[in-house]
């Protein structure tokens, strides 16, 4: 009988980690929106040099929250404080495992009241609706699903699209959409703005020290909006966004958005894996690089190993409130970028054009993530492992491969590690993944974010938290 | 006045080089078919070693022409021959204009009495399009476009699906899936095979020396035919080849697809380019690459400079007859494959990772062509033009960067020569193009198809046999 949850898809695998090391569900695609409008290279200098509208309308799970409880399921399952969370606010959504691994994070958009809005990856929607549906909860939870990955010409269609003008001349245009000036609110502060007719809401964002704008609204005003944003943009050289360079602004701005869910060990969790689905993302998930361990707890991550230290709040109770007050933050490994070596770089794209050899791991550009969830290990001199790598491309603004990673707290900025590139043994049997050998790239730890500008702008609680 | 039709963009632009090569059409996508369903890599291997499916569906025009004088409007602008075009069989068909030159190509598929489809590119359909209207003949004839190169979740159709069954597995997956032998027919004969209870047409074709099919029927039946394939075709090691790695086979099988019509110039073409639209792929067609020449006739080529010179027959009257009766074919250059330096290869790569200097053009994997039709200027050793390379990219079976090429005729196989990579001064305004510096890549002139000499290699010696 086939699984019918993803208890049972473990039950019958009998090894969680060769599992997901070797899902069949492909590559994590930001799908719909066009590869490239113009060129990813263009597109990705645009939202340094001049504007950009990104399209988010796709690639996450929009989950809706409604009713008298709303507010007290979040606060039972997050690390942060929800005692300042008004209406028209937004906050960035971290939810635990009763261990005090992260499970996932998002952005929950206070709408109304008793009305919220998680959007982010499956993980951190699926804690949501687990707990809404089953603890108890005065509330009602529904969730609108990421687009499918590959449409081939089928219709596709969501509940909100969602859009965002950024870059050093988001403001200008923003302004020229309104007619007029508009204030520049509070970070994540919400509000409305009226394009091309329609009212539209707005959180206030920013990216590189720019004030920007995130937008939605229903599906059904996509076009009309997203065309009167592109043609007020163009006197500010806007470019539009392709799926292909959208992925690697978070190199830049140290978001890292593919923690393994923590959910796959614990008996205090088998009645969520148990309501998890055999298709679930959590059942089909894809581990991608070069860390291998026979343990899944050893892909498990804390808040402070993400970034995340900040936003833990004992102010309230909540799931791995116990766990984490266990926790000294100075013990925690801590969230860096690696920029990579150019001249191993140059190795590996070098053994393409080798005909005599086995090649290393293809590096996609700019995104050269193979899984949901990518841990590569990160080597010190004597070859311990001293972190993981967990989010690796290439920004053409530093002209440079990044990763995002979390390392040893002992290891200080400016050290040389090496980071292995490729799996073990020719590799995984992932889609994705072709027979290759691994390298071991230098890399040199560095702050997260990486951006001198977003590390300087960015306000506290939003990215920036625990950089160093 | 906006520009109503062809003759009045050029007219408008003053300069049609200009305007090509500045086009901002954006990439020659191939639509709707997604990027990749394994990775492209493996895709492109299955092809050499297991079988793949290929997906035509969308990115060729379908002309249909019907009725008592098809076969003489074929005639008359074919310089193929028809005296043995009997129904069921196919044809690569060339027109060319009045001076001899070539306006594209595409497959005729003799689908019944009286009734022809054309397949390919939109040059040659607007060319029967034209004169099936304009030139007196008994004919319908209908064009059912390419699919949107960025549908973005809107829904997409076509009257045809077209699929092709390829690779040393091909022919093991087309009999499973008939339940029993099939005739191997001669190339390009046409039949018919049931496929999951549905009746569609085939072509007999043929890769890398394995005999396969092309498949096409209404396009509501698409999925059906599509998933029955690859459920077969999963035992014997099918792959699905998404839009990245599909066009990187014709590198290694010899196809040029992207010569630029020759409809720009010449009166006696005014009406032609009067009836085109100002939005056709003629006014709209983006040039690409180094070598640039005031006189847009330049950029024109004869059926010998393409590999259609045996198609040139006399037995009957077209247009470019007396053109091309007039050229003596060893005056004329010829196809060939430029196999590319290696370390040049990794130099343009090199300079991804260098954030001290410009980099040169990004070269894409494993398509990388920025243009529709794309022109590099091809040096020897004196630094004279001889030749030009039109279709640029990489290939995962020879690990090597090939392009397809046409060279003086006294260029000898085994030659090395400069291709010059990237655009001069910077570049150009099109979409695709990033600021960027010039290099002139080494490159040995090799046959074409390509695949052919690396077989004999293998058998001599893969490892130290030269290409050519």
């Amino acid at each position: 009988m086939s699984a019918r949850n993803l208890q049972e898809v473990l039950d019958a695998s009998g090894n969680t980690v060769d599992l997901l090391r070797n899902s069949q569900v492909g590559a994590y695609v930001y799908p719909v929106v066009a590869s490239e409008f113009t060129n990813w290279r263009s597109e990705v200098r645009a939202w340094r040099d001049t504007a950009v509208l990104f399209d988010q309308s796709h690639h996450m799970d929009n989950l809706f929250i409604k009713g008298p409880d709303a507010l007290r399921l979040i606060s039972d399952t997050a690390i942060n404080s929800v005692a300042q969370f008004p209406v028209n606010r937004a906050k960035q959504y971290v939810p635990t495992t009763p261990s005090g691994h992260v499970i996932g994070d998002g952005i929950l958009f206070h709408e109304a009241e008793d009305e919220f809005v998680y959007v982010g990856r499956s993980p951190a929607a699926n804690w949501l609706l687990f707990h809404g549906e089953t603890g108890g909860y005065d509330v009602e939870v529904a969730v609108d699903r990421r687009s499918p990955s590959r449409p081939m010409g089928k219709p596709v269609s969501r509940r909100y699209w969602r859009l965002q003008i950024q870059g050093p001349n988001a403001w200008p245009i923003i302004e020229k959409l309104n007619g007029g000036p508009v204030e520049q609110l509070k970070f994540f502060s919400m509000d409305y703005l009226t394009v091309a007719g329609e009212r539209v809401r707005t959180l206030r964002h920013g990216m590189a020290g720019a004030p920007g704008l995130e937008l939605w609204g229903p599906y059904g005003s996509y076009d009309k909006v997203r065309d009167a944003i592109l043609e007020a943009g163009q006197e500010f050289g806007m470019l539009a966004v392709g799926a292909r360079a959208y992925s690697s602004n978070t190199l830049e701005s140290g978001w890292i958005p593919s923690p393994l869910p923590a959910v796959y060990s614990g008996e205090e969790l088998r009645s969520y894996r148990e309501w998890l689905g055999a298709d679930s993302y959590e059942a089909t998930n894809a581990v991608a690089g070069s860390f291998v361990s026979d343990r899944i707890e050893d892909y498990y991550l804390t808040p402070w190993e993400l970034g995340y230290g900040s936003f833990v709040k004992f102010d309230h109770d909540f799931i791995g409130r116990e766990a984490l007050e266990k926790i000294d933050p100075a013990t925690q490994r801590r969230k860096v970028t690696l920029a990579w070596n150019a001249e191993d770089m140059t190795r590996i794209f070098a053994s393409l054009f080798d005909p005599g050899s086995e090649g290393y791991k293809y590096f996609d550009l700019p995104n050269a993530n193979y899984g949901s969830s990518n841990y590569d290990s990160i080597l010190d001199d004597a070859g311990n492992t001293v972190g993981v790598s967990l989010f690796t491309g290439y920004s053409a603004n530093e002209k440079r491969a990044l990763s995002l990673a979390t390392v040893d707290p002992n290891i200080e900025l400016g050290t040389e590690v090496r980071v292995v590139w490729g799996e073990p043994d020719g590799g995984t049997r992932k889609t994705t993944v072709e027979p290759h050998r691994q390298l071991e790239v230098r890399a040199v730890v560095s702050p997260a974010p990486y951006s001198v500008t977003a590390r300087k702008e960015y306000r506290a609680g939003w990215r920036t938290a625990q950089a160093i």
